[in-house]
């Protein structure tokens, strides 16, 4: 195979949907005979939900999903009765179209899974039970080798009772036991039946925090534990507490705090500071054997008081004790990779796991794709590890903070025991920001065309604009505004033309081509230079795909719809594919919509009509450019191409276009989308 | 089975949905051997597209289907070419929340037949091919007899070669032949062979325009047919014509007009007027045979000119003759019931035939579903005809009217011979009001509680507006806006907790309670009356149900949602269930939300928050009545279902109480939904 997934948690999931979705030869394999059906992870930031949409399924999230928009504070009174002392919105508005929802694992998977299959058609799915049992990397294989399948993994396919996780086997599921017999009683598998050996170009390991693909390559995590412990309650409360539909973060005088996270079905996730959990003797490790839902659900009630609590429907609990770490290196050789909580663990209350761990994924599989397609240089696979480790970094260290803050006892300010309560409420209400996965910022390097910043860990840098679009920052993700259809008047989300497909978008904001006569000779001679044979779109395109395939152009401009004639526009916007049918969906005016109001786009990203802008957006919606309408612009767009992409071997360049080589379009690849790319998985 | 419903097209489809959704012993035949999968019907209109969402899967329109936003009028110059003379919004802003989207018919009963197979646990499915022989009905069975099963059809199960329309044996699929074999050679379809009886409660015809079941009840179809021929195409155009992506009404000089349907995946359907038609011998109808894509497209060519036109991927065509025509009644013994095209046929062009056939069964089962369940009088089934008759009257003389001005040829004002094409436009923008279906108006009965007004058939009679709610139409749809959940803050269209599943709503539009003295006494009077054992909603719920199962009640206040306490409310509206599950999802705010602002609810309602209104609204979302929160409203209220409903021999009333009688969620009906109606299906 081209890229063998180790894991099907949500990296591994991710990851197998990136690759099915451009098309790339994918294997994914789970040491675990199913799925799970409760508990874990829940929380879906906007962030996350952005990119769902992008790959088609966000609507799942929105439907079944809790979603959850406020978020209360309560402390303890003179007399120890805990009071509201504050609602606000729990995502910060305006941040992203979307706001969090929150919605079991399982579910989760199961849309990831139904993506696979469908991107696929029908070819991936998660193969399971099947335990990954050594790995070798032929160090001497060069990068560039795209033909060479330096890593070799040998796996056994197990029968299903075998590789069972205890977490079925009781009553209520629990989190408590999910180590996996097959990792402590090796003398079970020995032989070689169901044993094969798997040539991989690439390994990406997405097999949790006890990784075994990171232990294979030497990899340690870095960090500490806490502590703090915590137990975990799925299930339907009944309650007099009036905010139990609502995240409360709540902090008793004397018994700890609690966290409330309101879920689909009427379930209700709660987070319990267990002052009294059972340790092991002569440790500071819980005993986890000792923790039962009863337990919990006491030290609960502690907490809420006055405020009755009792719990029916429960659906899974567990305990763990707060730590912090990640892992020195996420790659070796840029062959084998590691993602997920295999890269970084940390507590569940920000509800950051399983969304960085998406995120991950999302970040390395496009890079992986560009190059096993030969689309790409392979020097860009080390931006993964620049990237996310940063990330990585920074989400630790919130976590630490907010950690602290959460599990301390309240105090005054000043006081030397106690936390302060108002500077909880604060750090809360900034660590939404982060939280919601929208202020990701990715630094210079091949793929971002910006300045180096100078910044330590945990700093925030300053964000990097370019004056001719002030609101678009180079390295974090392009927000959507809403723009019209030239050619049918439907208006659009921007980025829901711009999907998860594996292209890079070039963004032409013509400006107001209808007022401004310099703006509009620009379009000209911009359609001219993109109708002649040398462009960075022709370079880089294989001649046997379609003209859009790799590199996708919009044109946005900021006249009155109805004031431009279809013909005005340049055919590179209004292109014909090889049998004639014309793209009626790449113009879009800035201007009023029939029902959707105005979506004033140049205004949100700051680009002034009078003078334009060009934007590159990364095949993962990330800004890579942001440049002016000239032929400087041009060829600083051009330039950034080069730095990444490789030439083709049969270019529109070489070639003189798609025509001469096209016959039949089952043998194209990016057909023709007829401006209707979200459909239903 | 209680019901057996014929024909598996648009009305049988809906039928079958209800029927699943409310739980009847159902069962659907066609006698078809495979679903359409190309042409036919296309367009969705608002109030169909409300409806799905009622069901829950107008998303899946909404992603697939074309978004028709703009409609251009195209007309001759002097010299005989087309130019734009105006452009328009499709969908009147405002009249829904939904514009019309345009999606093929075999996508459309796909979501359907999901649907069904959703709703019924799989259980339902269209049985085909199946042909109705026979129908006999037991006129002597009474009315109020629900344990009868009076009606007797012989149907043969067929092989599912004898089955196919010839629609399928040509290259392009086209609709001139839809004609089925087995209605013309009887003799091949003789003996016992397959041969089934079918005894039921009630029978649905939803089989066309040439209705089997019409003709066994012996009733005639009414009206005419015109001279104008239309073909029709469904393919991809490669045109220099700008508004391809429209909506556009053509007029030509002298060649006819044309009407263009942007669809999905880059098709259009261009409807062409074919001025040169090849009729039969000494016959004025159109000769089918001689019919053939190329034809159609000759007579588009002609009035598209001076543009050029052609068409690739064709997938459907087809021709016919406009023709009005509607049935004289719409039932028999109210046991034997037609429905959508049996009913009423007229021209396509208005987007009408899909949706009314729809709505027709939409207005029937849930009817049907309350008297096989014992939960209404057998009296509501007349309402059917006296409901859908005018429905389908209106929509022969719009059509009517429409089609002369479309058809005939472009004069001046005043001009014998020709059309006011400015009459023409001012008349179809009116209609768009009509044909978006909103403006359905029921008369007062049974169900509508308004006065008799007086009308002439075919003029539109005045809306009904009660003084308490001065913007919401008795006997109209109930519109849709945005109101804040009090427990969680989510922003919800309150429509979408009104969900089609059987249930009646009472809306209680309890004013700003916060301010108003006697509105706070009123709410807490009425939660007193609604916690007695003898009210409105007790009477008439089976005691072995959940207490809203029934009838629905939401209270709506006009206060600042955080200025009240969830203790406040009265139980009835926050009730626990037979665990002590609560209800979190029945209480709302006319406030401002944190993502999606103000719905200003009691403001588009029409009212006032220092007087409040109680509103009725029908299982399929028709205002039934609007009312004063007084003692006088509730006894209106009760007197309402008084006389529609019938009593429940175990009714909390006559029991004490769900408690006593419930043992297991299992064996009730309208299972706790926590808030979460809309799943995916």
């Amino acid at each position: 195979v081209d890229v063998l997934i180790i894991g099907a948690g949500p990296a591994g999931y991710m990851a197998a949907t990136w690759l099915a979705r451009t098309g790339v030869n994918a294997r994914i394999i789970d040491k675990r005979s199913s799925r799970v059906f409760a508990g874990q992870a829940d929380g879906l930031q906007c962030r996350t939900l952005e990119v769902m949409q992008s790959f088609g399924f966000c609507d799942r999230a929105l439907k079944e999903g809790n979603h959850m928009l406020e978020i209360c504070f309560w402390e303890p009174d003179a007399k120890g009765n805990i009071y509201r002392t504050e609602s606000i919105p729990d995502t910060i508005p305006g941040i992203s179209r979307f706001q969090q929802i929150v919605v079991h694992q399982g579910r989760i998977e199961q849309w990831f899974s139904d993506a696979i299959k469908k991107w696929s058609h029908g070819k991936m799915e998660v193969d399971r039970p099947v335990l990954p049992l050594a790995l070798e990397l032929d160090e001497s294989v060069k990068s560039d080798d795209f033909d060479a399948h330096p890593v070799q993994v040998t796996v056994r396919h197990m029968a299903d009772e075998a590789a069972m996780a205890e977490q079925y086997g009781s009553k209520v599921a629990n989190g408590l036991f999910r180590a996996f017999e097959g990792d402590s009683n090796k003398d079970k598998f020995e032989g070689d039946e169901g044993k094969e050996i798997i040539h991989a170009k690439y390994v990406i390991g997405c097999d949790g925090a006890h990784s075994w693909t990171r232990r294979q390559i030497g990899i340690e995590m870095e960090g500490e534990s806490t502590d703090y412990i915590w137990g975990v309650l799925d299930a339907v409360p009944i309650t007099d507490f009036p905010d139990i539909r609502n995240r409360c973060a709540i902090h008793s005088a004397n018994n700890g705090s609690v966290m409330i996270i309101p879920r689909e079905q009427g379930l209700v996730r709660l987070y319990i500071q267990m002052k009294e959990a059972p340790r092991e003797a002569g440790s500071a490790r819980v005993d986890r054997a000792k923790i039962t839902p009863d337990l919990i659900l006491d030290s609960a009630r502690k907490i809420f008081h006055p405020y009755k609590l009792d719990m029916v429907d429960m659906k899974w609990y567990t305990a763990y004790q707060i730590g912090q770490r990640v892992a020195g290196k996420f790659q070796k050789n840029e062959r084998v990779f590691i993602a997920g909580d295999a890269c970084h663990t940390h507590s569940p209350k920000a509800g950051q796991g399983m969304n960085t761990s998406l995120m991950d994924t999302y970040n390395l599989c496009w890079k992986i794709a560009h190059v096993c397609k030969g689309l790409a240089k392979a020097s860009i696979l080390s931006t993964y590890e620049s990237e996310r480790t940063k990330v990585a970094k920074d989400l630790i260290a919130f976590d630490y903070k907010l950690s602290r803050l959460f599990c301390g006892k309240p105090g005054k300010p000043g006081d030397k025991d106690g936390v302060s309560l108002e500077e909880f409420h604060r750090y809360f209400e900034k660590g939404n920001e982060f939280a919601s996965g929208t202020t990701v910022d990715y630094q210079r390097s091949l793929l971002q065309a910006r300045p180096s910043l100078d910044f330590k860990d945990g700093d925030e840098p300053p964000c990097y604009y370019a004056k001719v679009a002030k609101n678009v920052a180079i390295g974090r993700r392009f927000d959507s505004a809403r723009v019209i259809n030239q050619a049918d008047a439907r208006s659009w989300y921007i980025n829901d033309r711009m999907l998860s497909d594996g292209r890079w978008r070039v963004l032409y904001f013509a400006g107001d081509v209808k007022a401004n006569t310099a703006l509009y000779d620009f379009m000209k001679k911009f359609g001219e230079y993109l109708a002649s044979n040398d462009t960075f779109v022709k370079r880089y395109t294989p001649a046997t795909a379609q003209i859009d395939s790799v590199l996708q152009l919009y044109l946005i401009h900021a006249s009155a719809r109805r004031s431009l004639e279809w013909d005005e526009f340049p055919e590179a916007f209004r292109h014909r594919d090889h049998v004639g049918r014309m793209d009626y969906w790449s113009i879009y005016a800035d201007d009023m919509s029939y029902h959707e109001g105005h979506g004033r786009a140049y205004e949100k990203y700051g680009v002034d009509p009078n003078v334009g802008a060009l934007i590159v957006v990364r095949p993962d919606n990330y800004v890579s450019m942001v440049t002016e309408l000239s032929g400087d612009g041009i060829e600083d767009v051009t330039n950034f191409f080069n730095g990444l992409m490789a030439p083709q071997k049969e270019s529109w360049t070489s070639n003189g276009g798609f025509k001469d080589v096209a016959k039949r379009e089952e043998d194209t690849y990016g057909k023709h989308d007829f401006g209707n790319p979200v459909l239903a998985v």
